[in-house]
Formats: C-alpha cells, structure tokens, sequence
C-alpha cells in the first residue's frame, strides 16, 4: 500500500522511553509506519534477536582539525564518518574551528568543502569561537546560526583556543541573545600552565605527567567559573567531556539551583585511569592515552556512573580527537618526545563510544537499554536541533537505525576497526553487545564491519535551534 | 489490510520520549500501527490540532475503601472509574486494604467483587497491609503476589493501619524476596497523636488545626525512617504523596545515595495550601480540604516542581479519597464536628489531576509535555508491571489513548465533574488544557464529558513483577 | 598576701582558648591569682616542662548499674573515681539510672546513697528516664531538676530502657519546659531485634555480630528521629556517643539548619574498629570489645576526626560502662556465651579517655591543645551547668588540675590502671602524652599513678541549668 | 608585692573562652595578675559593673592609601587610630599596598613613614601584593616576612590590583613556602567590567548600580576560584569581607572538605543592604553606601549570622576605608558623579565596629560574649602572628584592654566619632552596648569618647609566623 522501499523485521525497537516488538517500513528514506507485521516491502531485513535502535548521533568529533605545525589528525571526513557508521552512528556532529586572527565565517566555509562529498553520514557543525572581534560577535555568529549552525564552543584552555572570563561573557552574551547553546570545555588555563612549568622544571616530562598537570580541581574549578558566567548571563550551557568526581558534583550543585547547565560524558571516563599513561614503564606509550581532560581513577569512574544515572548527564559521546601514535607527523611529533606539554590531547573512539558503553552499561545493568538509547542518540538530537528528524525510531524521522546484538562478545583491537589512527586506546577490551548493521536514511552503510556506504551520500544538517537553550528567564 | 478497527487521525502523539506526527491504527483493542496516514479503518477519529497521549494511569485512588463507622466513601468502583475516564485516565490502580484481624486474601476477594461489573476502565489492586501476620506475610502475599498484586502499601500512621517499625521491616523483608514494590505512607504516628491531643487539649479543634497536627518535619521523619528501613534491607521503596521540601529533600539525599527511592506527588501539593483549610473564617468549609499529609505553602510548592523538573518524582497520582463534605456521612459526620481529629482524611481529585497537571506544568511551560506523558502514565505503568501492555503509544499495546486539546480553557466546577463527591477542592480553579476524548483499548469512553463507556468494559490488571522492584544488590 | 595553700610553678597553663606561661596560686580548693612568678605558698608543685589544663570532665560514665541478674559492673564509684583520677579527671557525671515500674527520686536517692564517702572527686548526675509515668514527668524531673540534675538521658534501644516515640516526646516536653539537656542514646530497637533475630536464627552468635546487628545506618535513622523529635519540640539535644559518619553527618545537617543539636563522641570511636570483636578466630574474646554503638571502620575514624575539626562535637567522654571478662557475673556471665545478644554492652575507658584523644589528636596534629581542653573538660562543664567552677584555670574556679607530661610515652596495659575491670580494650596500645599529677579542689589526688586521695573527698554536684538548654525559640 | 602600676577592679573579665569575675594587675604594660581582689596599685580603675575584655584587634583596615589621582583618604594613622581606640580597638593591622611598577620594599618603609609618630595604638602591615615579579616574589616578600609583615593580600578585581589567576598561584606559592597568610579579595575583574559597560550603557549610573554591577554570584565565582587555587597550592587563605550568602557556602563547603579556608566579614553585611545606595531617590548621597562587596540583602544578612554562630567566619573587621562625602577629593570627587564606577569603594567603620556585633550579636542574644570577643580580637590575634602578646587578657600579654559597659544605649552619630570622614553610613543607628575605657598597654588612651593617648604611643607589630598558614599537607 505504502510502497515501502524497506521493512526491518522481527526486531525489538527499543527508543529512549519505550522498548516494543515490532517491524519498520521506511519508504524515501524515512520511517513510513510501524506496525506488528510488515510483509510487503522492496526490501526486507531480517532483525530477528537483535535490538533495533536509532542510529548513534555522536555530537562530540574532531575531523580534519588543524592541530600545529607539524601535527596532522589522523582522521577526515571520510574515515572519520566511516569509523562513526561502523560503530552504530548515524550523525556526527564536529567542530567547525576558527583559528585566530582569521574570520569564523571564512572557516566554516573551509570545513564546509572539507567535508563535501566524502561523508558516509550526515553531519552538523559547533562552531568553535577562538578570537570574538566584534564582527564575529555580532554578525558572523547571528549569520551562521541562522545556517543551522546552532551550537558554539568555547575553550578556557589551550594556547590557541583559551578566551578571557571577559571573552566567554560576550560569547555568552550573543549564545543567549540568539539562543544557540554554548559548549564549554572546562580546565583552567593559567593552572595548567603554572603546574606544567612546574613539572618540566623538575624533569618530569614523560606523557605521564600530562594528568598530574590537569588535576580535577582544574576542571572543577573552570567548571564553576563556566556556570557562573552562565548563571550571570541566565543562559544554559553545556559543559562538555567531564571527566571525574569534582566537576560532576558541580554540575549536580548547579542543577539542584535551577540552573539550565548540561553536561556531557565521554567513554575514556568510565574505562581509563591516569596510570594508562605511565605506558610501559613511563615510556612514551603513554602518550597514546592523552586527552584532555585526563582519564582519572576508579572512584572517579563509579562517579561518573552516578551522574549517568541520576540524569546529570544528558549526553555520552566520543571527544573523538584522533591522532597517529607512530608517525612522524602524529603524537610524538618533533617536541611531543620533549614533553608532555607539547604531545597533542585527543584519542580516537566514534568507533567504540556505543560499544563500550552499551557492555559496561547495558550488560552490566547499570543502565537500561532505553537510557542507552537517550544517551547515545536521542538526547544529542534534542539538545542540538536535530529532533525528531533524528534521534527516535517515529513516524516521520529518518530512517537513522542500528540493528545491534546485545550478546555479540567482540575484543576491540585496531585491526578491526576503520578509523585513520594506528592504534585504539581500547586495544584488547572485551565488550558484550556490537552493532551488526548501521543503516542511514534506509540506507545500509555498514553491515558486519563491511562498509556498503559511499562517501558523500552524508550531507550537512542545518540544524533548529535547541529547545534546551532558551534561558530560564525567558 | 489490517481490517483496522479505528483509525486515529491528524493528532500529534506525543509519548515519554517522542513528539510526533502521526495516525493510529486499532484492531482488537490494541495499536496495530503506527503511520503517516492512515486511511482505511472502520472507524475515524479526527484528531487535528489534538495532543494524543497514552491514557492516564492514576496509580493512587482509593475507592469504595471501609471508612470508619459512620462515614462513607463517596465512589464506588462505578462512579469512581467513570470520573477517572472523564478526567483523561484509562486505568486506575486502587488500594485493597486488610482490616486488621482478618485475612488479606479475604479482602482482595471482596475488592474483586465490589470491582466486578462496576469499573468503566481497566484496574488493578496494590495490597495494604495492615495486619502482617506469619500467614499473611509468609502465605498470602506471596499468593497475592502470584495473582498480580505486585505492589504493597504500609502506613506509618492511623490507628487502623499504622505499622511498628518492626511490622514494617517484616513487609519490606517480603516485599524483597517477592521483588513486590513497597508504597509507603510516610508520617509519624506518635508525634501526630501527641500533637492531635496538645491541640485538643488548647481547644483548638477547627478542620484548619489538621495541618498544625501534622507539620512537614513529622513527614520528613518518617520519610527518612522509611528509607532506613528499606536501605538497610535493600529493598526499592516508593514514598507516596510527598508533600513538601522536608520530605523531598530526604528522597533527593537517598537518590544520590545510589537507593531506589521513588517518590510521588499530587495536585494538591502544587495548588492548595495549608490556609485553605481555615475555610470562611475556621468555620467548617475547611474540611473540604483535609487530606494527609496536609497541604503546605508556597515554598513547598516550588519543591515539588523542583522534584518534578529534576526528576525526584517518578508519578503524580490524584491521592483520590473522595468524601461527602454536606452528608451525614461525609466529612463531618458525628465527630468530624468536634475536632479535626475525625474529619475523614482525603479529597477527590482522580477526575481533576491531569488538567491542573498540564496547566500548571505544561501550560506554564515548567515541565514538557513528553515529562507530562511520563508523570501521568508511563512512570506508572513500568513501576507497577503493566508496561508496555499500558502507559504508551506503540504497536502492541493497548490502545488507551486520550485525545487533549491544549488551548481549552475550563474552569473547574463540582458541576462537570462525574465522581461522587458532592464538592471539589478545586471549584473555580481555572486551567488551561482539557481532555476532549478517551480511548480504552480502542473504545471511546468519554466525549466531551459524555460517558459512553460501560461499567464492566473495565477489567482487572494481573500486573507482572516491576522492574525497578528489583534490589540493588540483586 | 593571700596565704596561698599552693602554688603551681613553673608550667604552661592552657585553657579552652588561652596557652599562657604563668604560675597558679590556690587558696581553699579554689584558684586565687595567676601570676607570672609565685613564690609565697605553703606548698609548691613543680610543673617545668608540663602542661597545666583544667582536669578532665567525664561526663559519661557508669558506675555501679543494675546491669541485670547475672551481671555486676566492674566499678562503683570508689574504684570508677579512682581510675578516673588516676586518667587526670577531677569530676565525673555519671547516671542515676531509673528502674522501670519504680520512682526515678527513690533510685536518684539510692545512687546518693552508692556515691556517698566513696568518691574520689566530685560528681553529678544525669537522669535516665526509663518509665516516663505522669508522676515522673511532672513531679519527679522537676523536683530532682531543682535538685541539682539538670541533664535528663533517654534511650532509643534496649529492652530495659527504650522509650517509645510518643514518651520520647513527652521527656522531651519537660526537658524543654525545665530547660534541661536531653541526652539521647540514638539506635533503633526494632531494626536492631529484628537484625538480631535474623542473626540468631543464621547461627551468627559469636560476639563478633554484635556488630552486624547495629549498623550504622540504625543509629543514623535514630538520630534523625531523635533530631526531629527535638525540632518538633524546639528543644536543645545531646546525641552521645556518635560512632560514625553517618549518624555525624545527620547532626552536621542539623547544625546547619540552626538546630541545636550537640554532640559527644568517644575513644573507641576513633580507635577500635568493628573487627576487633573477631577477637582471635571469631572466638569469645571479641566480647571485650562490646560496646554500643559498635566500634566501626576506618572511614567512620576520619569521619570523627572530621567531626572534632570542624566543631560537630562538643564533647570527647569516655562512655565508661565496665564490665568484667573473666568472670562469672562479666561479659560472659551465663547467657553472653551463647549469644552475643546477652553479652552486655560495654566497655572501661574512663582512664584512657585523656591519653588517648591527647595522643590521637594533639600529638598527631590535629588538633590543638585548646581544643582538648574545650573537648576533654570545658565544653562538658558548660553544657551541663558546672562552669565556671569546674571546666577551667581561672580566678575562683576550683582548682581542678591535671599536669601533663606532653611527651611521656605509655603502653597501656591493664596492670597500670586504676579501674575494676579485668582487662582493658586497649591493651598494649601506645600513646604520647600522659597525665602526671591530678590535683581536685587543690588536692592532689593521684601523683605518677599512686593514688593519694581518699574516698569520700569527693562530693556530689548540684549542677545549675545549661545556658545550652535554652530553646531557640526562646 | 609586684609594684602594680595599674589595677582594674571589679568588672567582668570575658576571654574567648572564659567569663570570670576577677582583678586585673598590670605592670610596664603587660598583665602581671589575675586575682579576686588587688588593692595595691599605684592607679585603679574600678570596672564595676563593666565588661573587660581584650581590646579590640581589627586586622582589615585602610589608612593613608594612594586612593587615585583626585581621591584623598579621609584617615590617616592619626586620626585612625584614634577612631580605632575610640571604637575599643588597641589593635589595627592596615595594609601597605604596592603601586604597580614601584618595589613592594619601597611602599613598606613609605608606610612605616606614614605611621611613624603618629599612632595612638599599635599596628601592624599586611603586604598588598599588586605586581609580582620575580624580584617582589623571590627577595622582597620573603624579606618583609621575615621583618614581621607576615600576611599577603592579592586582589581579584579593581584595575590597578587585580592579579591574573598565574598571579595568584605565584604569590600564593611563596606565601606556602614562607608560611605567610594569605588573604584573597574575592570578587572577579572581568565580569565587573563586563556588567559596568553594560550599566553604564543603559543609562545606569547612579551610585546604587555599583550594586547591580557586583552580585553575589561574581563574589561566589571569585571565591570558589580562590579556594580552588589554594586547594591546589594546599596553601592556607583567609577569604576577606565576605558579604553574602552565595560566597558563605562556598566557604562552607571547602572547609567540610577539611580545607584550611578561613573568612572574615563586616558591620555593613549584617546591617546595611543594596537598597541604601539608592539614597533619596537615586539621588548622589547613595554614594555614602559604595564598597566592595556591596551590602547585600536580608537572607543574606541571615547567612552571615549563620556563618558567625557555626564557625565559618573567625574574624568580623570593619574593611575601615574612609572617604569624605562632601568634599572635592571625596566619594563624588571629579567623575564620581558621572558614573557609580568611578565612586571610590569603601566606608569608615573602625570605630563601629564594636558596637555593632555586640549591638546586634550578643545584646540580641545571637551570639555570647566568648564569641564576641574571638571574633573582634583573639581570633585576629592568633591568625595574624600576634598571639599571646595581644588578644587575651593573660599574665604576662600586654595590657590591652577594653571596658564595656553592655547597657549603654548610644546612636550612632557622625558627631560623637573620631574619625577623618565627615559622615558615618550608620547615622542614626542605635545600639546597646558601647566602649568606656580604651587601655592600650596599661595606658587609658580614650575614656568616655575623650581621648587621652598620644599620637606615636602605638608602634609597629613586627609579628610571627601565623600557626594557621601551616599547609594541610605539611
């Protein structure tokens, strides 16, 4: 009757409130009905035993950032929404990077062709605000938003990156004036900076020390700064990757007020430690585990757990920053073999993220498959003005939809894997629960770890503005 | 194809998790699908510019319940459910309450019987215990249980029904082997008794000393005995009509504490306060507005909401106990005259929760609609076992549906009410929002305040086992 | 010019907020003058190198019980002075216990009648409530309150003892009428005989589950209760005896409210820990360390630690309640063998109360040497209405004095104490600091550890009410 | 005997901990006896009735400060020290502030010449550290410190002080190793700046929009940023003039993480609130009102006391920083009246002080007497290095000493003070309780509100090594 060009049969579709028995028929890319029995169909795969999800939306991925001089990232829109679509996604959301002294429209208009025609999947851009000249405050950012570039980050750390409290009000300012939501990464720079001297003076230069230069009061305490600024301005927030105890209680504190202040975890929060990066006796192994924050410990994991838990955090995603570990031009470059200091932060993970968390998760009754669901798609497709176009298994929404067996037991090793790095900071972890096909807008773009898409069939989502950033006085 | 039943037509169904345009299609009673557009059905409902949400599940209503010598509920199973129809709800979850000195068994039999034939919706029973004797402990709540009684409510005060701490541990020890959910009436019985009698004895006897008898620090003790008792046993607890801040803020603590500690809330503790007991001058209209825990203020009131935005309330449920106020049996029967002491504790509202709930909440724009759908409904189906055959739109369930005009203004009056009291607490109270339909398992029982449903339509739930009755250290 | 009895030189006197050089002049039991340098007196201790404190208050302590059938207490109040003295107390306070089913005056008069001509130092008595008839209530406590006990103690556990909420609340009614200070023993009968039964009934006799059966959660409930119970009432509080850190962080958050709400805590609590009882290979010795609340853990001694730092308790006493081991009227006597239920809950610690918290605290850093003082004698005089006579060294208080010898180092072993006991809990313990001379009233009393007072020195104490008692309403 | 030069006779003698009824004996200035009764001195003061108390040490005050180019500060060491006296003071302890650019060396021996001859009472330096290069870090603050300047203060806001947070983790980083105390002036520079242009923008720039332009939450933010650098340092910090409710739970809440964070507040946040800068109508003499932190409002008054009864404040100081009103170089001086920014920040107080915490403290029963006098001497005694020399009455301390008589009633009145401005923000406010006799090492400087002492009476405190600077750590 409907024409369908596909019918998923046999499944359990589980979404972020419900967990049902029955089939979907897609028809142009879009979910057309769900009903008990769908027969008739173009296509018909069988989900027989496997959950049936919406497709992972990682809102947190770096692709194809500059990264220095003589650093390159190890992963462009191509291997990068492919190594997504092989981990259960659907969308991905990257950051769009203003670099300094240059126009932010300018670089958008860069990542825009950067990503043309090569994403497996679709993709939205944050903007990342590094240098709010007046022209950027007051017409590129109003300018882009209205692009459906909804979302802006802000860094309180990183040389090229790090704005003023000053800085970060103005940006607050404009995010509340045209409701975008701000992202926040919260570590204090002249912290940082005092305790990295600190450590190199005293010859303590192995990647190791990257974690005792970046302790959780750093990020506790930016983190408070962040929702200040936010809560002076009335305007929400999201703080992203929190990494341990002291930011989270902050987040909770703030959340308890009131306060429209989110937060975001990632999967090296509740798996690494800060003794990773000691390698093989403090070897420069470690360097494989830099990211920023840094992992913590165990108590900081059980934690993170709580928040997961107890609803203080609305999203799960990747931070997928990924590098080369042996390659002249990845995280050893030229000075990252001098010290920690100059090793560049991020690891891969848009992969794994879905996987890790549904085992560690999921499989340990930790959390129910329907809060896995809101963690990993749903939740990021409301906050950042992609819902209900993505993010649900509905009537109407795209056919965004990953076939998962919740009993597949997989070692994570980088052979198996389809990322541009050279290695997985996961190497060896044993997971319960993998995606067994990822299939975007009706589409099958990875079947069994074999990749069926294409680069470019992914487009550029222009995206609504959040329901989630309209002040609490408004 | 399907030969559908109903056809729901032109709404926007909103669930839990998803807001979404589409049609639905009935067959026996139950969603067959879920499409676009559906045309073909022997029956169309127009449901354009309508909110179609699950039907409302009110787990907390007493009805046809013995009240004392002299006094008389005001509903029975018949008008009792009819007014729960007409106010949106699909199901009812009463109380089965043990009189003490005879054998639970026996009054579950005589529950049945006073529901059978009577009850214009589905409905289920929660087991009071009241006399925990090793036969009923050892023999009938586990058969009861068996029989789909899965949830037990305990009193911490009435002289009827008040437990021991002791009692009460002997029923969580139970409830935590039978994975049965604990309902706990939480407000200390010696400390009202002591307070009822130094009132008394000062002559202060009018309905408004109802609330000085029972401040919110005897509510909060008892909440926080409560959550001992279950912590230390490992049991998961649900604490029934919080009230105030005092008792919230225990639940919150518990929560963060990793305890299942659930929590309810109720109309009345977001409307009414303690002042309108006082009535026109202390005179006896006040009794109108007796109910235990007693209404409290309006920093109370923004607790509860702060509990229902941050997720500490998992249902809000009417607390219907409906009396006549203008009866010789009612509220102010023999005794009720002469001191606050005998005036009936209760008042009705199974008819009024979901409109002052979406007024107040959605309208106001504190809560949305999908956390409306999940605070009327959802919540209760899953805590109590009847989840996914109730509490949401999906294939496979039960087509409970109500069909909500969001912009319908209604003033609350006893006169468009259809429950047996001969008054409302909320007379006059205007909202914004209204059912205009309601659907059990695909037949219109009420529209537009037109009863078409029958007595008898309406069937006992066998509920199954909750899966949040599970212990944490299971 | 003054004829000086005595003249203490040469030391560091140090008070609740003071550490002064100078010289102490004594005149008729009293303190006359402090001086810089006093060489007139007919008689001159030497204190060079010492520190010169007010001595010690011990404001609980049990002497010469009923302690059922079968057992005897291993002090009265001849040899539980002595040691007391010997420990560098000057003043105890012990219980005048009342029977149930007799008057409370007629046994406060039997306990005058035990303490006459035995004493080595001055005491008082608080008030065990155990049979709250309207007599006692209205006519016994004031009467005894006029008289001179101004402190009343109730129990929340214990066959003999425990007060239903409805008498705690009547207790504490007088107590707020009187103005006097409420000490409440905080453990929940019920929860701790159900836990006991189910013990029993698992074979777990062995004195080790004396622990097991009173977790911390049961004293934590009893402390909220008690601290509501008292807001209820507006009524100032005394929880003696906090173990860990959850019944601390109840009175922590009471604090905070406003409440007043004090507290007391005890060596074992900072040093024994629950595993003690395990005595060797779970056998009968463990029975040494039955006390109640049990001695907890490691995280409970921070816990406390947290507590004395941060002003949560008030009071450090000893809880002295001593029985004899290897005897047949002791821990063991009759029914203690098989059952820990019936081993009595107690242990001897009036001795060591000083050497240890000097030790733990002062000499470990921390806490001050004010601060032992304010915990080990000050705060006790002032909260139960002995200060400014007892409590400190200043002009016109008596002159109870310890000397201390901040760096001698003792191994205490049960043949260097004064008590009753047959043992010690704290055997072969080490501690820094002990006491040299006890000096009551300007009377030496114990020198180096041979007693040199005599019995009946010391008189009973008719306390004034507590400027602690005033409720804040008032 | 002692050839007592002085004698006090018959008052009440009240220390922080103690309240005797005793003599004082006073030779070459310093407390030679306590005793109950000396007759033979060559000079006696009869106290009879009175409060004697250690003279009043007000460790937060401004004199003779470079105040901008057209400002002039209405006290320098004489006339405010002599206010000081008047007020019941012996001891102030004001800044010597470094001009960026100049040696910090430099500034100190230029306020020692200010001081120089002119002092009624003895004081003090705290270093205001406002340039910290490697010469003031590394030479001149260990070397001041040693001369007894042994408190450090950093500011956090005002253009010509502000330090970055590298700045801050550097001064805080000598002060750990010299173990000097740190005080912090929370309330952040940009967020300030930020809100001024913005009220300024709008029109807003009567003297009441310094208070909008500094809410709670820039003080609260400032002082959990502070407490964060000093729990990484683990370095000690007073939190100076804290003024609100917002930045009292900040400080709560690092102390309960065992922190050592101490804090102080002022006359203005227990009495005056935001609407007194509103003057008559917006008019300009608000301005009488300006200092930073602003006065808040009435909850946070509650706060305050809260934080005074539970020990989260030690000291209570007057942040003394006068300015004339109506005068060419005052408050309104040149751009003062064009915008609330350029209203130079600060009131007198140091004369009030006193009066009004035992006013609205211990007359209003909110606090004891003990309190009062740790909270306006021995506290900022042994904080600051000044400890047993000044802050207690105590044999062998200097003779600094207040008589109080608690029922005086007075009204404050610009008239009856001793200080350089010409006006008094508490014109009219009545207390109870005021100053009789100011003795400043045996010498009566002010008696009655007449002064009898002499300018260069005081000299410099070359103080030690405050005991509460130790880190946690060491």
């Amino acid at each position: 009757m409907l024409d369908l060009d596909l019918a998923i049969r046999g499944g359990t579709v589980v979404t972020a409130s419900d967990t049902i028995r029955c089939d979907i028929g897609v028809k142009d890319g879009k979910v057309a009905l769900l009903a008990g029995s769908i027969t008739e169909a173009a296509r018909t795969i069988d989900a027989s035993g496997l959950i049936v999800m919406p497709g992972g939306i990682d809102s947190h991925v770096h692709l194809d950032q500059p990264s220095g001089p003589d650093i390159v990232m190890a992963d462009g829109f191509e291997s990068g929404t492919r190594s997504a679509a092989a981990g259960g996604n659907t969308t991905v959301i990257p950051f769009a990077m203003q670099i300094k002294g240059t126009s932010l429209r300018a670089c958008v208009t860069d990542y825009h062709k950067k990503a043309e025609g090569k994403a497996y999947i679709d993709y939205g851009f944050h903007l990342v605000v590094s240098d709010p000249t007046p022209t950027v405050l007051n017409q590129e950012l109003p300018a882009l938003f209205a692009d459906g570039c909804t979302s802006f980050k802000v860094f309180m750390t990183y040389d090229d990156l790090v704005l003023s409290d000053r800085q970060l009000l103005e940006v607050f300012e404009v995010a509340r004036r045209e409701q975008a939501l701000v992202m926040v990464h919260c570590e204090g720079y002249d912290n940082i900076r005092f305790l990295t001297e600190r450590l190199e003076a005293a010859g303590k230069t192995a990647p190791y020390y990257h974690g005792p230069s970046r302790p959780q009061v750093i990020e506790r305490e930016a983190t408070h700064r962040a929702i200040s600024h936010a809560e002076l301005l009335d305007v929400p927030m999201m703080v992203v990757h929190v990494s341990g105890r002291e930011a989270m209680e902050q987040i909770r504190w703030a959340r308890q007020r009131g306060l429209k202040v989110y937060a975001e975890t990632c999967p090296q929060y509740i798996t690494l430690v800060e003794d990773d990066m000691k390698g093989l006796n403090m070897d420069m192994s470690g360097a494989k585990y830099v990211c920023s924050p840094p992992p913590r410990d165990r108590d900081s994991h059980a934690a993170i757990w709580e928040g997961l838990q107890q609803g203080i955090f609305q999203t799960f995603s990747s931070d997928h920053c990924p590098f080369y570990y042996d390659s002249p031009k990845g995280k050893l470059a030229e000075k990252g073999r001098t010290s920690f200091r100059w090793v560049p932060n991020g690891i891969p993970g848009v992969e794994t993220r879905m996987p890790i968390l549904w085992s560690e998760g999921v499989a340990k009754g930790r959390i129910s498959m329907n809060e896995f669901v809101a963690l990993t798609s749903t939740n990021h497709a409301k906050l950042y003005g992609l819902y209900p176009k993505k993010g649900t298994i509905a009537v109407g929404s795209d056919a965004d939809i990953v076939l998962w067996d919740p009993n597949r037991k997989e070692t994570i090793r980088q052979e198996i894997l389809h990322h541009g790095s050279d290695y997985t900071p996961w190497e060896g972890f044993q997971v319960t629960g993998y995606p067994v096909m990822t299939i975007a807008r009706g589409r099958t773009i990875v079947e069994e770890g074999k990749v069926l898409g294409e680069p470019g069939f992914g487009g550029f989502l222009a995206r609504d503005k959040s329901p989630y950033a309209v002040p609490k006085g408004a």
